[in-house]
């Protein structure tokens, strides 16, 4: 028996499992210190109240014969799939219902959608960025190319003459810089693909921190992207599911490659690998995007991104930053030229904070930091008042 | 941009879609007739009160900002594996903490454990067996072996002198034919394994409806299994949560190959491409281990059990079975040597019963029918009644 010898092409660690590691270490070793966490992208808020009830319903509905459900459909219930539908339609954007397909959380598609492809497909990758990408793909032994985001190209990277791609991630808003691509960048992405008959797997996990309308929400916004794109989403940013696991992720109609309808291969593949999403978790995300539910997430939203604009403003006196807006991350030129582990180290000794080494992104991340907006207020004051000291 | 050719080598549709897609179509076109389903091994009952009690709890707690969890860890919370540790106590045997990785379901991980090996490895697989198994490793490219199961050996085949094989998959009780191995049986396939450096896959969903001291409930209540088989369990059939998603699997201490512990592997696997299983289901799946919890499943196993054999009874008089006892599934053979698709129709044309076609788990299932008893006592009396006519 033989393992799979291209985990030795991953680092040994997760990133955030190695920042959790090292900051569980120092909390053991100064019980009487208090951490401010601003590293993992994890909400703190509670959930909002309209989805706890939708949630709390459906658990009373499981406790009847007459009312309990079993095995739910693979793609997710239709309750669920037209609220996303009617999400999208909020946004200017057409999704069918039947393009929808209702998952445990953005994080297992993006990381199990690589199940589609051939092995030999080149995967281009924005570098830094999050790791999902290309820890899967190093995992299913596929060939990945940096495309390098850096502070010449304001971490937003264009296609280029010579590029080659087969598969290409986008993630924006992105995580870790906070950059976000507008229509034109976009357009430019598409047209590539479209033209390659390359597929852009988009990543819209933050969207909703969106609140400039030149900068587009969905990769449907932009003309073409039908027949080129995966849009993967979730509500973990939106409506604080993090710990209740649900997200989405569109399949168009139209998109095919070699004489195959992309969302019905995926559907294959989750009818053999996976059997859906809670039902009362898929009560709780439909509730999420009713009237009620979505003012309620979006004054979560709100609450975030004044985070972020606080943490802007402390950072902005003393070094360079991306992000802050339309954003939850503050991505950070460490100062005085301090690699990342290095300037974690610092921040975790010295100032009690946890932050993101911005090398965990990638090679091209070494000399940045990711500090995350997810925090209570008062825990952004006081680590923008640690800081600034 | 190239697809994974693999899929061509797969059905069409996976069984159970292909099963719910003819008697959607038969209730479309005769809407007054009153379908009995017998075919997919879905729960019928509600919910045990202790867990959706539990539920609701966590629910609440994720209403205040005191209480909210969000990101959890990858392996599942403390609370549950220890849950888990204390139900193998509970069957004499010893699985520690730190050995149990909490999942979405058992299907999840049997589908998703292929990250973990080489393309190479063949894979011998029990014939006719749960399509995952085969279903997820074609789609990885792995050669596939059949282990003929028949009424021959029991439908429990051994191994013989010239077998081979890296990848064992054993499911006990058996999906579909309810066949279960017995301890000679087991230890024999444990021994081959562990002379081989071979790994089992063992698939112990239905352990619960096993009432036989005589039985085994776990693979480590055999010598030697700790250093050959990974175990992947659910609370599916043992506590009614198909629809609410939540199982295990073990990775023991002691199983190491290529120099690496393969639970590491799995959690490497694990944080990269999932995250962690919903907080209030992970506090229901605790709550079904409790006391309380496990009186009130162990009631709904009975009921089921009480079902299979009522069933059996009636089947015994006019054809051959297997199963029915130590186990939800009654497997018989299509009287009249009809081919499994064929006696399939007849029974949903004819006796309006949707049972699931024995040719579907694979071509030894060719001639054989699989009926669950996991429906209503009524439907299983008029099942029983139509057919006996």
């Amino acid at each position: 028996m033989k393992i799979n010898g291209n985990f030795q092409n991953m680092e040994k660690n997760y990133l955030f499992a190695e920042v959790a590691a090292r900051s569980a270490a120092y909390a053991k070793a100064h019980p009487e210190k208090k951490l401010l966490r601003m590293g993992i992208g994890d909400v703190s808020g509670p959930l909002p109240a309209a989805v706890v009830k939708a949630m709390k319903d459906a658990c009373d509905e499981m406790a009847t014969k007459e009312d309990f459900r079993g095995y739910g459909p693979y793609e997710g219930y239709d309750f669920l799939r037209e609220a996303i539908s009617g999400y999208y339609a909020s946004l200017g954007v057409t999704v069918d219902v039947s393009e929808i397909y209702v998952n445990d959380g953005a994080k297992s598609d993006a990381g199990n959608i690589g199940d589609l492809f051939d092995r030999d497909n080149l995967c281009l990758i924005p570098d830094p960025v999050y790791p999902v990408y290309v820890d899967s793909n190093l995992m299913a032994g596929r060939p990945v190319e940096y495309l390098r985001a850096c502070p010449e190209n304001g971490f937003l990277p264009l296609p280029q003459m010579d590029t080659k791609a087969d598969l290409i991630y986008i993630c924006s808003p992105n995580n870790p810089t906070g950059a976000v691509y507008d229509r034109e960048g976009l357009k430019a992405w598409v047209d590539f693909a479209n033209r390659r008959g390359a597929l852009i797997l988009f990543d819209a996990a933050y969207e909703a921190f969106i609140s400039d309308p030149a900068l587009p929400r969905s990769i449907y916004e932009i003309d073409g992207a039908r027949t080129c794109a995966v849009e993967m989403c979730t509500l973990s940013k939106l409506a604080g599911f993090t710990g209740v696991r649900c997200g989405y992720t569109v399949f168009p109609k139209e998109l095919e490659r070699g004489g195959e309808q992309l969302g019905a291969l995926w559907l294959r593949r989750q009818s053999t690998k996976f059997n859906g999403v809670s039902y009362p978790v898929q009560r709780g995300a439909a509730a999420a995007f009713s009237k009620e539910g979505l003012a309620q997430a979006m004054a979560g939203i709100a609450y975030y991104k004044e985070n972020a604009a606080i943490m802007a403003e402390t950072i902005g006196s003393f070094t360079r930053y991306w992000g802050g807006a339309n954003s939850p991350y503050i991505w950070l030129e460490c100062p005085g030229k301090r690699k990342s582990w290095e300037y974690f180290d610092y921040l975790l000794n010295e100032k009690q904070i946890v932050a993101t080494p911005g090398a965990g992104f990638g090679p091209g991340g070494e000399g940045f930091l990711r500090l995350t907006a997810f925090g209570d207020r008062e825990d952004v004051l006081e680590a923008m008042d640690r800081i600034a000291r």
